[in-house]
């Protein structure tokens, strides 16, 4: 078993280097903070994940939770864990200290999460989702509802889940079908449908279940415009009255198999109780909140499963001899550690270049949302329009480009890669998830390209190339940077071309315009990324400058290294791309389903 | 479960309107054939796959082998389907009359093994490797060799295998441990060592094993050049006296669980005996003859499961309600088959493009090798260097691909394509296997640059450049398809142009000249597809000019959109990877270990 799942020398290079989040202290909310309470919360995450999580990666997946007289049994080593988060308070820690909180920026928390993912995702959905549907509760809900839910999620007691997805309402959450129905007290609904895929949706690690449910009150308007959103206990009240919340299925997963993945029945009985969340018609609205934060989180999910399979293929590469170098091939001498092979060496820096440039912009896209709560007016716009418009991107390139990376630690592994007698394969797996939930990759591009770029008159999108020509400036002025600066401006310019193309076929056919979002979204991934490259290589250039030695000469060099990488082997990609989506063959939306 | 899982229409149209393989009759080897007789061929794979093998895809993913008391008990299920095997002649059916086979050209029987490998892998590689073991004593064994063992192998009662990887010899094979002492019986060795990953290396559903095993024979010369081939039974004789071959272990993987991977112990009480083939020293050019076939049946098996993957998720796109057309989003308006959407229709089409592209190119090898086998002198030599040439491409282009199309099958299936009650993510496990086996990708690249260029001068690159240039010529005679023609000729340019550089690079240095070999083999493939597509679509086009209709006209049409979308999509990544193979950056090579 691999030994190293993260690098924290990485984790903090991006915080107190890159990102400088010590910067945040000077602002009220979080001025009690210093870098000594950031490094406790990474440390303790870290002591967590080595002491509890770590051990039980393999364990839980292959012991899957099954269910079991109605109820899901999940491994019972969660049981520790999941009161561990509860106790230590990791499900409000960012939250207000009126709220029980410990008001920790966001940037921080989501590394310290990355920290429990990287160590065994399964087990670091369950503290997640419960933070999710309690800071719902608690944005939106109201005294009473806070009152009545959030202390026992606070504590672990109840899980919290998003209840979203039906059987005919997947992407398309529109065409939910689930009523709800008003009864005689305010604000209390009868709730009726069916809920599929809900992730923690039911198990026997926590007293109750707190579903955070998108439902259509009856008689209201039709689409997207009628859904609201509730909170549906599985248990009522305080003395956990049964809610009529059945539990009809467990699905059995590919990977990620440590976490119950539940099918709702609600109402089968009539006596399903929900309590509206703020006002009628505005759930998706509400939802998207969470969805947000969720759709960061699944790309630093993507992230650190990739960031472990790294780990987990370079230890190997560094140990096993296998063949010799190209240049000497002396049979009569020992074999090589195969890291000195130019081709393991590159599935090494692809990986590198993936895992540690989406983690960069990952924790960027957080330091975005700590400033924008505590900056106000213009320049909290600003946060918030660059985060907006980053996260279709930082929720699909890691996920997309972790899927491949880990195939790539499965390659270095070779033979033994393939089998269960190593992590990787498993990396490989649970890594497929999340192309698909949270949004697919094509909603996502349809975001990105149909909905991102025109807000504003596309504001977002001068705000972000602002912060790149900011990027290529700074670089220029370091000699060794100044030809990335360059190529990055050039990449930039075509990434320009390319949008410009595209919105220029939006009035003329909407179907086409869209057609290719999906690519549009991956070109856009890869300049962004190279931007976060740059970001991270003139903070290590300036430091090699400054006379770096050992270990930090390594790791800078590696930084340097990474970026030559990700300029000569991603950022061409774009090449490719943007033949296509300036081609005026539209196949993909001519050809007829007859035809396949 | 996907009722379809490959297409008929399609292998009869590559087979006998695009090959032609009907004019293989004309050799004498071939004379008692006719189309009818490759019909049946093909009929009876299909009939054997749809009642014996795809009923058990998913029970033998469940229930995997397991080793009990020293041997490995597989599947009861397989038992049937070995015997049926066995007894109607699949073992060696391309062989010659004289050796009780049926000189079935090879085109034809690959195909029909494409049949079994799409409904079943796991299952379908049982009598394979027996046929290969067979084939390697047939050519090269001794007359006594050759009625000892294959009899039982031809009938299916004795499995055959490939031993060759050990603990520290993986890609690098001239490191192999295995040792063969002379005994007093000429061709006799007492054999000695340890092999692992040995598929069907045992299992409960043979009488005996044999072994066709690389050992090297002591005092002889180091490395490679020391290398022979033994047959190596599990038991010996008619009598079945234990040969001493141990079953240490069973290995459990991630996919292609239904096939029994072993680790063996061969003379642990120094009490095996090995049979030598040929001559001594010459077991690795031995074993290359079988490698090369089963290098284009991993070939195979890649296209095939990804044509399983194919037509899964297209049912399912053409079944699944979900969303609206982008043009007409009526929310009072039903949602639409998913199938309407263009960027699943994208997922499909590249689908479609890569396993019917790579189909084309396994079966026009196979026309190759039956070309190779009934021609003589330089005509012979041509197909030979041909296949050679083609061989590192038809193994890993379908290989690596398949990895990616199983996955767009898995994202069109959405959260349903993740979990097991589809069987996308069974395919999606299953492909994983390929890029490894016979040669990891990275061995396939270094074969194809390092080698296969240079052998006789260039020739086999000359004669495929040839051929290309064949088909553009065809190609530019039709209206529609001379666009076509003119990309592929630009795009074989510039080919030429990254050989060119890259061959230069040889003499000086012979490190970098290789280093990205990987990617090469992946351009290379990309445009030997692509010239396959060209081919293709001109049988379809002059269909199409002779008034095709009905399910005709739906099938070259298909063909015609997957042209386009080939071009569109796949064949302009070509510029991107020019861009990097033309760089003078040598990153991969000139990072070192420390710095990752």
């Amino acid at each position: 078993m691999a030994t190293q799942f993260y690098s924290k020398r990485n984790l903090q290079f991006l915080l107190y280097e890159v990102l400088d989040v010590q910067s945040l202290i000077k602002y009220p909310y979080f001025q009690d903070h210093a870098r000594e309470t950031f490094d406790m919360v990474l440390d303790s995450a870290e002591q967590i994940s080595e002491k509890l999580l770590k051990p039980l990666l393999t364990e839980m997946d292959r012991k899957e939770p099954q269910l079991v007289n109605g109820r899901i049994k999940i491994h019972a080593g969660m049981f520790p864990i999941l009161k561990k988060f509860g106790e230590d308070g990791w499900i409000n820690a960012g939250f207000s200290y009126e709220e029980g909180g410990q008001q920790i920026p966001s940037t921080v928390l989501s590394s310290a999460a990355f920290i429990f993912q990287a160590a065994n995702y399964s087990s670091s959905v369950f503290p997640f989702l419960t933070s999710g549907a309690a800071n719902l509760i608690r944005s939106f809900g109201s005294q009473e509802l806070k009152e009545t839910f959030t202390p026992k999620m606070y504590t672990g007691e109840w899980q919290g889940t998003m209840a979203l997805t039906e059987p005919d309402a997947g992407s398309s959450l529109s065409d939910i079908s689930t009523t709800a129905e008003p009864t005689d007290s305010e604000g209390v609904y009868k709730i009726k449908g069916q809920k599929i895929y809900i992730s923690a949706g039911d198990h026997d690690g926590c007293d109750n279940v707190i579903h955070l449910m998108l439902a259509k009150i009856k008689g209201g308007p039709s689409g997207a415009k009628g859904i609201s959103l509730f909170v549906v206990p599985q248990k009522r009240n305080s003395q956990l009255i049964d809610n009529d919340v059945i539990t009809a299925g467990i699905y059995h997963k590919m990977g990620y198999k440590g976490a119950p993945i539940a099918h709702l029945m609600i109402g089968s009985n009539d006596n399903t109780l929900g309590y509206l969340v703020g006002e009628p018609h505005k759930g998706l609205m509400y939802m998207f909140q969470m969805m947000n934060e969720a759709r960061i989180g699944v790309g630093m999910n993507a992230t650190a499963i990739g960031t472990a399979a790294y780990y987990a293929s370079l230890e190997y590469a560094k140990e096993r001899p296998q063949g010799r170098v190209i240049s000497d091939k002396d049979i009569a001498k020992p074999q090589v550690q195969i890291i000195r092979h130019a081709d393991v060496k590159r599935m090494l820096l692809f990986q590198k270049a993936v895992v540690e440039g989406s983690l960069a912009l990952l924790t960027q896209c957080s330091m975005y949302a700590d400033l924008a709560l505590v900056t106000e007016g213009e320049e909290r716009e600003h946060y918030h329009l660059l985060l907006d418009l980053l996260t279709p991107i930082a929720k699909s390139y890691p996920s997309e480009m972790c899927c491949l990376t880990t195939s790539a630690a499965v390659q270095i592994l070779g033979g033994a890669g393939y089998t269960t007698d190593f992590p990787v394969e498993q990396f490989y797996r649970e890594a497929r998830i999340h192309p698909i939930h949270e949004g697919t990759t094509g909603i996502h591009g349809l975001d990105l390209l149909g909905r991102k770029m025109s807000i504003k008159n596309g504001k977002s999108l001068q705000l972000l190339v602002a912060e790149i020509l900011k990027t290529i400036e700074k670089a220029s002025s370091l000699d060794q940077l100044k030809p990335f600066a360059q190529k990055l401006q050039i990449y930039l310019s075509k990434t320009d071309t390319v949008t410009k193309h595209l919105l220029g076929l939006a009035s003329k056919d909407v179907e086409i315009f869209l057609s290719d979002a999906t690519l549009y979204l991956e070109l856009f991934g890869i300049m962004t990324i190279a931007w976060q490259w740059l970001v991270q290589a003139i903070k290590a250039e300036k430091a090699l400058l400054a006379g770096a030695t050992g270990d930090d000469f390594d790791f800078y060099q590696g930084k340097i290294f990474t970026l030559r990488y990700f300029y000569e082997y991603e950022l061409v990609k774009i090449d490719a791309l943007m033949k296509r989506l300036l081609s005026e063959d539209n196949v993909t939306v001519e050809m007829e389903a007859a035809w396949f």
